[in-house]
């Protein structure tokens, strides 16, 4: 039966004891998004096109905070990450501009990497956001969701998509 | 005119050069949320009332993460946080269950610290995800924006809701 | 025969080579505390009882500063810690107030976690005297020392206790 | 009237708002100790007159853990601390050898450097710890105190010592 | 008289007091370079001119290490730093091919902000170096300097160029 | 054929996938220096020979670097480091002062410690230069570069020295 295991007898919360489970190859893919107005996402394509890379930056923060994980979420297990990838698509429909954002983790270790490929995709979209904020406040992170895992005992996890 | 001042001459990203800009109290409040399904809401619920408190975890990795917040935005400027504050609120109607999150983050500085709140609220939100994954994975986190700043020369914002 | 191992030949510092210890399961259970007034006593207590708690803040504290240990020792070898966990019981007796501080920790890999369950009791002492010190500065943290420790090539070490 | 000032309105933590606070000189002093067997403190002691030198690792490790005091307490205010000096001095009385720790910090700034010191003479001793742990696991550290504080409205500190 | 001031009177280091120091806006340039083989060379510039971009990985290594310079280096004050800026230049002669970085910083506080453009410049070199050692692992990293600073009590400093 | 692996099929960059790669003992050794004037030659050896030392200071840094590379360097993976050293060398000629640093690393993963031998030999130059700058700013840091490497697919690598 699932519980919350993050909790101990006392109820307080305990980094949960993983010695025992296998060290198997784990992949975890998260996707999150950056809702943008016409302006920001002319000049970020703009900047794609030449030299200057909103997304590059926020890709490379992505990828740092990936392996940061375990620093920011208080009861993560630290991990050997073995490969962090950032990937972006554009959705423009009407006048909405969205920067979709796919992060993808893997290690090779005793527990899964969903924190690290969620916390992967947030710093990418909060970086997009630092980046344009001069231009305007008003973008909206995310939702922001695990799409798919694999490995480890507790099975593998997939969504289609998360239609809202 | 606004524009997207991270970026120098040859199109590489720098920081910004906030040295002439003046020492103002500044504010910035953002929201995150997560979506639960009832059995998380519930365990949620029960563990607030009795000891353990997945939300004081979450609060507590929310304002670690908002000092840290020059560490995980590559172009944020380091700034001094006089206070952060993180408050929850629960929305349900019929089958969802939203924990709503507000981040509260003060300074007396040369910029704002819209970051510091935004990523904030993502970590708190993270935290949720990463207490109940085990219960769960198919949790969603966000929207996630910034809700009103004060202070600096950019002048104050504010919205109303996120309406989706 | 025993050696300050940390010492190389010019007598500087380094990280020793542990590449041919082996892989083992290993634990070690540190203790700290802190000894406070009546006042500070009863408000945590109270805070125990409610929402609030002292115990929870400190008790994350110590988690974070086990898997950070390798950062604040500078000869400590990094380590994938595999668990993490703090328990607390009050000792009073007459006028005094003492908050006794359980960390226990394990990993597999080539050396202890003596260092992580000590920095662990340690941390956790320092945030309950940042949590309580408007209430009074004068609480005393300590005796902190290592209680049991199992795995690896030097064998067990076990203390009764600490009485002093 | 004292209260636990980290604590809101519903019981969970936060950083205090301090932006109304004035910006003074303070410093702290804090104190804590080892208390090492007879093997160790002669090799400490011959180290120290040769080249390798126990204390000035520890030394290193108690000025950086002060300067990532507001990384490893959850509730810290990051300061820009101004000075940080760490002092040692060898106790020796019968069969006990103590090695006193004195760690002094300074800041210009809207709280106080108390938790600093205490952080500073924590990691100081641990790293002794750290160094000397393949001689002997039965060292202890402590107890660690404030000794003094000045500055800020709440006032000065100062306790003769710890006298137990 | 100049003089080593990190140390203390028993010979062991400290971070030097400079509560006394005036708050005034420094800058400092520091130089940094590699040079690579024609492959590299080539392989580097291509990407420059596509969407790939080693200098742009590399400069924002150096502007996250000027940031945390003062966890790099032991007796470094913390900073707040108002702005960090990263150059790149190709030196090609005959067969050698040789990236000159060019890394300046500004704050307004009480020390000089050297060793944070020095550290920027090296950080932005190791990167460069690990982005194309795959290719080649025959790169040289520096000569690192100070090419120039300016503000505070001890005068400006500058220097024409390192010709060796 | 050698290639940027660095960079994914959009040009842009990525923590490489080495879930595939063996784990082997892996070794890397790294040069660099720091040129100084003769005030600090004689000042550093009496220190050296006193009870202050500059190079434990760096030596320190320099390891601490080495353990900190994944989060300087952003594509790199982070490795459980199994050893480090630094050792020092003078070469003196004619007017020319020249601190040379040895910095090497050894690991048993899946990647190598190239980066971590470069990182620690450029942190304890960095700081090296820091301890001294107040007697003088003109000393040079460099060339830095990978001496041997030893373990992994790629072979091994070792050169003779950098004479320039």
């Amino acid at each position: 039966m699932s519980d919350l295991t993050h909790f101990n007898e006392e109820g307080r919360a305990r980094m949960v004891d993983i010695s025992d489970k296998e060290i198997t190859k784990r992949t975890a893919r998260a996707i999150s998004s950056v809702e943008v107005n016409e302006e920001i996402y002319t000049k970020i394509r703009a900047g794609q096109i030449g030299k200057g890379d909103v997304l590059q930056v926020a890709q490379i923060a992505g990828i740092m905070a990936a392996k940061n994980t375990a620093d920011i979420i208080p009861m993560c297990h630290p991990l050997p990450l073995s490969g962090v990838d950032v990937a972006f698509d554009w959705i423009v429909k009407e006048q909405t501009y969205t920067l979709k954002i796919e992060a993808a983790v893997k290690t090779t270790g005793r527990t899964g990497v969903e924190m690290e490929a969620l916390t992967c995709a947030s710093a990418t979209a909060l970086t997009v956001y630092d980046m344009c904020k001069a231009v305007d406040k008003g973008m909206v992170i995310g939702p922001t969701y695990l799409k798919e895992k694999t490995g480890g005992k507790s099975g593998d996890f997939s969504r289609e998509s998360n239609d809202r």
